[in-house]
């Protein structure tokens, strides 16, 4: 039953091959000081990184920048970039590129008027802001996170080997605006974009696999994990397919601003597990929850059988006539699986580099969720990432 | 392919049994004078009236009342709305109905400070306010229209039997905020209800049936068709069954709140012919809705086959396998119409009150659209309203 909940996504998104005039638009509503946040530097490679230089020089902004963002944004990059927002007075937070800079932003925002450390606040004691935040906007280069319109930020602290996420209560930490051109993620390596696929579908499925309410939630993502594979299916067979790629890029936004969890449960260990992964590996984040989630799916199937036999008549047509309902559910996932190695997607933890060794210091650290199915304890953990390592 | 679009939608909506506190969170971010919108005082026989009054009392408001919105509002009563809200200096319009009393306090929050006649600025020129405009909030206690999360407003002029809506561009004029207590739907009369549950499902198919993209809108649309489907089914075996009525209250929200139409084109024939219906008529507007739509629906399925046939498989269940598109279509349509029925829906318009004489009239004021898969010429408007007699 859909229980009590607001919901509120004020985002202002700018979408398709002219999305950038948005910033045009958006960027007067703003004081001078604006600083400039990116990753690597392949927006400098592929002219994104002008074309935004040259909008901000035609509005008269003061831009100061943080480059260097790397895809686990560390607590020590935090820092850095606090002090950088400090010294600017910035009035405005404009990112750059995929999941991990738009969440970086927003860790920024909290954090410039802090009084205190923000990992302790935020990432240990998961305290909310009291402090003056700052507005982040994001010009999105890389599709899956779905952090241009939620207040999500995920931020690593390499020193502890924790990568948490923190998703924050108010609107106002989301992107106030975020100009999504499908046309900039063409450019994205492949591994990236089957990475981030998969990082849709399994924000859709973290959110599905919990309680059995057969309410507005579960139709709409069913609806939307079967546009992902159809859409992931296209894109994989042709990465220049703008179509697919705008379809995955407006489905990623829909997966995680919100809606699919308003008034259900939810589950989150795909993302628990992943992370303690991603934590130990610096492995790509989409890349951790493929590794890791038939093993957990499979483990947990019984204790949700209804569901999983709904996902796969509803997502794979998978048909039940003549089986048991586990039977059916099971079918479900091989088809999944299907999918998965279709994409080439990896499939196991050693090959993101995790090893037999490191798997209690893994377990040890993986945030047990309790929205599932089944909710699990150390011991079962460590056997899923030992079914995860092959 | 997903076009060049924006989006945004900052209405926070509180949703459940418990959302009536969502008017104490509000309410202080605005100033004294409230002016309290309604219609024909179920509200004062079901204690919802008395709620809202006491919070507003609570909350040290002034408070004036717009009472009697007409379930299609007149121009006439725009007029008297808009001289209350001005001698009482309205800080903010609250709406406590259904669509009508919400589109019609928007309708109000455009015009006050109107320098013109606004039906001639926004239903005869389509115009978009110059003009500062007052916000909306709104408590809910009927469903279909969406009109809680939308910046849409029907306004019926008597003298020219003209039944107009205008989608106004500008979030600003959105509600602010909505109440949605699933709970004070409960006592509607179980004719509203289920036009009610038409009109859900007719928005859909109106941003469903144009175009053959297969894009996100496609799939998001087939997963909230087949929940009104089973949540309409389950509202009407009990229509005080919770949960079926939260789910139709929550699909409604997203059957129109621009979500569905982001980057493709949209029909709305139906709309405009079941408007033209009931400016004649003054018949309840889902049911106008459901005594066109088979007669249309059939009359263009010809010219949209591939969708159509998507929609029978895809919402419908109906087995392809040795049959033609057109078949196949067409059993999707049998399907609709046997939902319809169970539903109990007015199928003809003759038993909405219009006659042979008035078709001619009826038909020279339906406004004709261009989105849909074949524009309709005014005889085939009058013979689709001829189909729809009987």
């Amino acid at each position: 039953m859909l229980g009590n909940f607001s919901y509120c996504n004020p985002t202002k998104l700018y979408f398709g091959d002219q999305a950038l005039d948005g910033l045009k638009t958006e960027l007067p509503k703003y004081g001078k000081n604006v600083v400039l946040i990116y990753g690597g530097g392949s927006i400098k490679r592929n002219g994104i990184y002008d074309a935004v230089v040259q909008t901000l020089g035609e509005q008269g902004k003061r831009v100061a920048e943080i480059a260097g963002v790397m895809p686990n944004p560390t607590v020590d990059k935090l820092y850095e970039g606090v002090e950088i927002a400090r010294k600017h007075q910035a009035d405005l937070l404009l990112a750059v590129g995929g999941g991990s800079v738009c969440d970086y932003a927003k860790a920024v925002s909290v954090s410039v008027n802090c009084g205190e450390d923000p990992w302790e606040k935020y990432y240990v004691r998961f305290e909310e802001p009291d402090c003056e935040t700052l507005p982040v906007g994001c010009v999105l280069t890389m599709v899956g996170t779905g952090s241009e319109m939620n207040a999500g930020a995920v931020i690593t602290n390499p020193h502890t080997k924790q990568k948490i996420g923190h998703v924050f209560r108010d609107e106002k930490i989301m992107p106030r605006f975020a100009i999504l051109n499908p046309r900039y993620t063409l450019t994205v390596p492949r591994d990236q974009m089957v990475a981030g696929i998969y990082d849709i579908f399994n924000h859709i499925c973290e959110q599905y696999f919990s309680g059995e309410d057969d309410n507005i939630s579960d139709y709409l993502s069913e609806g939307l994990m079967r546009a992902v594979v159809q859409a992931g299916r296209a894109a994989n067979r042709d990465p220049q397919d703008y179509e697919a790629r705008s379809n995955l890029m407006w489905a990623a936004t829909w997966a995680l601003n919100t809606l699919l969890s308003r008034g259900k449960s939810t589950d989150w260990m795909v993302h628990m597990l992943g992370q303690a992964v991603g934590a130990y590996t610096d492995a790509t984040h989409g890349m951790t929850l493929a590794a890791v989630s038939l093993p957990y799916y499979r483990h947990i199937l019984p204790y949700g059988v209804k569901q999983f036999k709904r996902f796969a008549v509803n997502v794979w047509g998978v048909d039940p006539a003549g089986k048991t309902d586990e039977q059916t559910a099971r079918e479900g996932l091989d088809a999944l699986e299907g999918w998965m190695k279709e994409l080439g997607l990896v499939m196991n933890i050693s090959q993101l580099g995790a090893t037999p060794d490191m798997l209690e210091g893994i377990a040890a650290r993986t945030i047990i969720q309790t929205g599932g199915y089944k909710t699990l304890d150390r011991e079962e953990i460590l056997e899923i990432l030992k079914e995860s390592l092959a």
